[in-house]
């Protein structure tokens, strides 16, 4: 009401509307396979872009008019920009919410006084949540933006800096514990490094893997039932960043035995900045059982920063719900908006252009996955590409029981293997057309 | 004599010549670290580019001239460019050379006649070893080029593609294994997809990792003693590689138990298509214990495709250098030019000025490089830099005592932690190009 | 009938068909703006990667069924080539198609003989012309694959090549008059650099602006009627291209004096190779009066290489539309489908579902920008947004009567300027997903 | 003295030294090629990122030390910070530098406080420049910080804040002209799109062409005699801009008649961001006669921003002065350093390290480069390469006395053309490492 007085709760108006600030294709209530669109989708705004962005990039400062701020890091303008926060999300109707530790409380002179402004800040936050009913995805920690951690966090070559950063953690896990947090998320903006030349490349790994290890116990210790979540990004502003992408954050879990204790929360522009499409991040992580949660955006293929623009392209967001469905879900993952307006569209009104914009995009994509589905048009496409692995030769080899030497004598009879079948590529990017254009 | 009748064995004259048929820096027997460079660098042609070679790319066929290729795909062709091949590295000077089955005979009508050609071709090769004293750094086997490849090998969607690239795989292993072979490698330019929608990335990986599991007990088998190498590629043929990098590679082993039976052979284009340096693939692989051998080119960064230059960077060759000190060594791998002439240099003698270019810009690398160590520089630097981790905190976080709750209590005690000292990347960029230029 | 003859003429079914061989969206005669999508479209097959392209890549030969292809090249197989060619073209109702004269003839043994050969396809394929009413949109002439142009054609650093490229190009466009080509195309292929060390650039972009100018003298000789248009790529076969884009050939014409006598033929694969949009380049060509025509296809932007594949993305189509509506159409121009059938799609149907693929999705490109054209959506949203240009101090700028003197002298009294509104961006994504969806 | 107390002015000590704090390779006065050194390079240090930046990024804010620096915008601390930067440059030795309006003086309430608070802090600059006989390469303007900016400045959709910027300009060249600038700076940070669909191309094109004739005229009327540059670049701030590279710069100065009046100013990363060599930009500039100035600094070909390192490669200076001494120097352009420290090289001193490394870098570039000239290896190459142009056929072709017609005449005669010698890439680049490395 005071601070979007101008927009009302976001109604369901249905594909023909023209109405801007309506959804024309997410209905909260809607049943898609049996379950109701808000629970396949799991919506989350992020704190950070969305109520702290202001629009400055490396050639300028923030243009954004945001009536509300009063341009202090007061504790009073961070419990109001709260209540702002959750009126936005109630007129927009999303469940979920994220943030990082200083996204919501200001930082002090030293640990204890950071620590006291943050519980400051908790009951609001909690108040709001019981509220309107909007819950916390998942909490994280900032561990990039204050000087100390310029060398790192976890993998500083400075001992203090990593004792500061696990009290840090420490204190970011207990607040998303007592919000009820689904999820608790490591990003590890400066774990990596600028310049190789200067770097033990081994004891910061090593030392990011102990981080992880205490973080589990501590879990343990505290109670918190929530998942872990690594997410991987190749760059920016690092260098190279260790946590690169899926299968660099799979081969480090499962080279220091944490792979039990953590699933990979993807985002579309971090996969595209690494060489990979998002659907193959998806597909990947998933594959290893360690898909946890997404933080949907969607990079400028031609631009090589993290543009982090809101998720509009159905192609893409078709292609996440497909292997989201095929594994059942996200849950207790979900979709956050890992997204910003861009600097020229500097309005209040824009926040809620921009992620009813990606909500449409998302829902519409839930309803092309599972009418794909239902009519089974890869699935039975692939069951017949990939038949002569379930019987016969295929089954023999799949069970383990051929060996090199019995696959010679095999083809020596046989003489030579042909391929069968077309891959069908264009046939597909035709049927994926008729499918998103007829929802 | 016969083939490159104007060029003689190529001698050493020392930096001051400007006779471009010598090597500058490059001495087989002058002792680096107290070892010969020979054995430092162990450096080996590849047949494919050097020998099958023409000059093709996707917009006109080979223009090379190669005087004595008759244009014949016949057995007495196979032989006389084996000797062509090693008159050319005897001239060179190198210790050793790489080949894929199908460079050094043609394939036959059926499984049988295609072995039974290469077997007829393995005593030349075995003569010209003997006679020039060159051995097999590795031997591999293509399992792209083949029609019956389009949809991959170990990860075709056909079993009977699976049966007929374990057969080869054996033969070539075999063949590998005759010639002294010292390593083995696989690189799976088709182990990957054009498209994700038609593809089972998880049925995939496992046969991939049955192929792979096979070939350990083959080797076992018939005691091949060489060392098993993986070659990561992100991209090209195929649009995802599963061996996408040193860490997808890692993932892969270590998911699939393979790690204890295989190193990584780094190439410098695949790496860098990847994203990654040189130099962090090769730090990356080390530190996990898996470097085994290096592809040795360059890309042209501005270029998306695998430009397979000759490495003349001395930053690039220094780089790497470096790594290989540092770990002791390549050996059983080594230093394979996996590179090809550009096609505007159709003469024959340009294969020795590429040739004579990279290993000189080895030579100099190694150099600087073991002079840095010798000077300290790195290593002086980064013992400051981490010097807190080596006692007190960082003693106590790394030897596992410390837990979240004990160091954020003495984080509380401490109040904060601030940068100690600058990373001094500049300087190091400096210190460099005085060894670069000073050698 | 002869030899696809299990496809029938491909029929407009409607959005509502599942039928893999219809057209859902392309209907040749429905009119849009008045017009009919023939027209608007002007659909052209090319020659090259249709009834050449047989799969090739960077690491195997070709393995397309191609069941008519007699392995030889002879004239018969090339007359036959034709045939199937224009019975393809019937099949799928097209109009237009283009070629380069290697691809409907061999190469002989000299000028002359490779020019008489050429001579003896030209009446099949007037004939064939004459029988199925299919027009030649553009001739083009090979200047790439053979090795005589190894270092470039017109800017080769050898005269004699320089004129064997001349009388190659008068002969070209000699037979695209005959055959009443509405277009001629310029496409540098080996008109670059790939080592700028050894490059006269000057001197090489000197001898093809004569190169150019003997073109255009050469058709006022002879009369020919037909378009000039030069095809901007950035690289690939070469580093460096000097076509690079659209504004590296606008910058070329207007120095060398040549802007009236060529327009661009744009093609998208090379607008993202460049690091430029599609919707870029087009507008930037017809801001200058210079868009020609189009080559139609996408590329994969996390793939460095020109992958040629059919356009299907409506995002794509619809803002090439859109630019192409705004300067009311190409013509004499057209949109060829310069894209080539994946190497996995290798049976003779799957270049059905490509074309299929493409010509709908423009069809629909087409419908979805018309309606948005016909609502205003654009139109008026930059009429508010360039409003203060429309009268005022805008005016005064725009007509030359302000200098910064002037204008100095008004923002001293008026104190600054300050944003006027959003540039909305998020809300023109989500407008053109509603039509997108609705179409 | 009183900012760096524990560096001196910076000695030239030779290759052989190893204080971190002296140059091995620039020594002023010495002669090359008959000039000294400092008239060759023309050194400048930059205003902003030298003495405004701190080291923020996108995902912290900027740490560096500068004790100098009290937090505030006062005039006293632009006075301040101008003594510092004046001692920093006198202690390095450089001849030049180069500021924006925004760097030296702070931004007041309106247009007259502004233009106000900067007359305030040129005496001081005046004086300095005096005091140590530094002098201005060039002014500039920044019109991409301030809000107002955010939609463009010359090509914003706001007509009253185009009339800010042409005041904004006309004062900063008047400050230039006041200091004695050598040259004034045009780029267009915010001139571009961040979305093509809201934006009138053509328009805002001709806007910025409107813009810069005023500038011309300004220029005239007040008689400054210093040369205008324009900086391309591709992208960010925005999506992309209109001065991409140094094509579309030079296609928009000559359709807008500007070309006599302006150069480029071209800048590394700029170069490969846009997908260009450095080498490559540079010598398309000159050859339009239109190499002015360099911004010299260095990307990293792996990341997708402007990274604005410290120009420390050999390949790369020595590439630059090749084409600098080709075309007779850069004066009254320079070598201007738009480079900046890392933000792990946050103390004063690396100011130093980074700027001695680049001039180093640059003094060997020049002194390999002169040697390689003196030594004719790439003159005489060429002159052999090009041979056929230089006589006979070629002076035909180049004199403009053959036509299409005489040359399919001569050809037909001849029958064909073949390549006559390799480019010898793989020669030049070990020519390249010889010269390299014996400096």
């Amino acid at each position: 009401m005071a601070y979007f007085p101008e927009v009302p709760v976001i109604p369901f108006e249905g594909a023909a509307s023209n109405n801007p600030l309506c959804f024309r294709h997410y209905r909260a209530d809607e049943l898609v396979e049996g379950k109701a669109m808000r629970d396949h989708l799991r919506f989350a705004v992020c704190f950070w872009h969305t109520f702290r962005g202001q629009g400055a990039d490396p050639f300028g400062p923030g243009c954004a008019l945001r009536p509300w701020e009063d341009g202090t890091h007061s504790l009073e303008m961070a419990r109001t920009r709260i209540k702002v926060a959750f009126e936005f999300m109630s007129k927009l109707g999303v469940p979920f919410y994220c943030f990082h530790d200083r996204d919501v409380a200001p930082e002090g002179a030293n640990l204890r006084e950071t620590n006291h402004l943050l519980d400051q800040v908790v009951p609001t936050l909690k108040a709001e949540q019981e509220r309107t009913g909007i819950r916390l995805l998942w909490g994280t920690a900032n561990l990039f933006s204050h000087p100390r951690y310029v060398h790192g966090a976890a993998t500083s070559c400075q001992a203090d800096v990593f004792a500061f950063a696990a009290a840090q953690v420490k204190k970011a896990i207990e607040v998303t514990h007592q919000l009820g947090g689904e999820n608790y998320v490591f990003w590890g903006g400066r774990e990596g490094y600028s310049c190789l030349w200067n770097t033990d490349l081994k004891r910061e790994q090593d030392h990011l893997a102990r981080f992880l290890h205490m973080a589990v116990e501590f879990k343990k210790q505290i109670g918190f039932q929530g998942q872990f979540l690594i997410e991987p990004k190749p760059k920016e502003p690092t260098v190279h960043q260790y946590d690169f992408d899926a299968a660099a954050v799979v081969a480090f879990l499962r080279t220091y035995g944490l792979s039990d204790h953590f699933k990979l929360n993807v985002e579309t522009n971090h996969a595209t900045l690494a060489g990979h499409t998002m659907m193959h991040e998806l597909a990947y992580a998933s594959m290893h059982g360690l898909l946890g949660s997404i933080d949907a955006n969607r990079g400028d293929l031609l631009l090589g920063w993290d543009t982090d623009q809101f998720p509009t392209d159905l192609y893409l967001t078709t292609s996440c719900m497909l292997v989201i469905l095929a594994q059942g879900g996200l849950a207790p993952g979900g979709i956050n908006f890992d997204a910003k307006v861009r600097r020229e569209s500097f309005e209040p009104v824009d926040l809620f252009h921009a992620h009813i914009g990606g909500m449409d995009a998302f829902a519409q994509g839930l309803k092309i996955a599972s009418r794909m589905r239902a009519d089974g048009v890869l699935k039975d496409f692939l069951k017949d590409r990939y038949a002569t692995w379930d019987s016969g030769l295929g089954t023999e080899i799949e069970s383990g029981r051929m060996t090199f030497g019995s696959l010679e004598q095999y083809m020596l009879e046989r003489g030579d293997a042909a391929p069968r079948r077309s891959g069908r590529q264009e046939w597909f990017e035709n049927v994926l057309n008729r499918y998103l254009t007829s929802s």
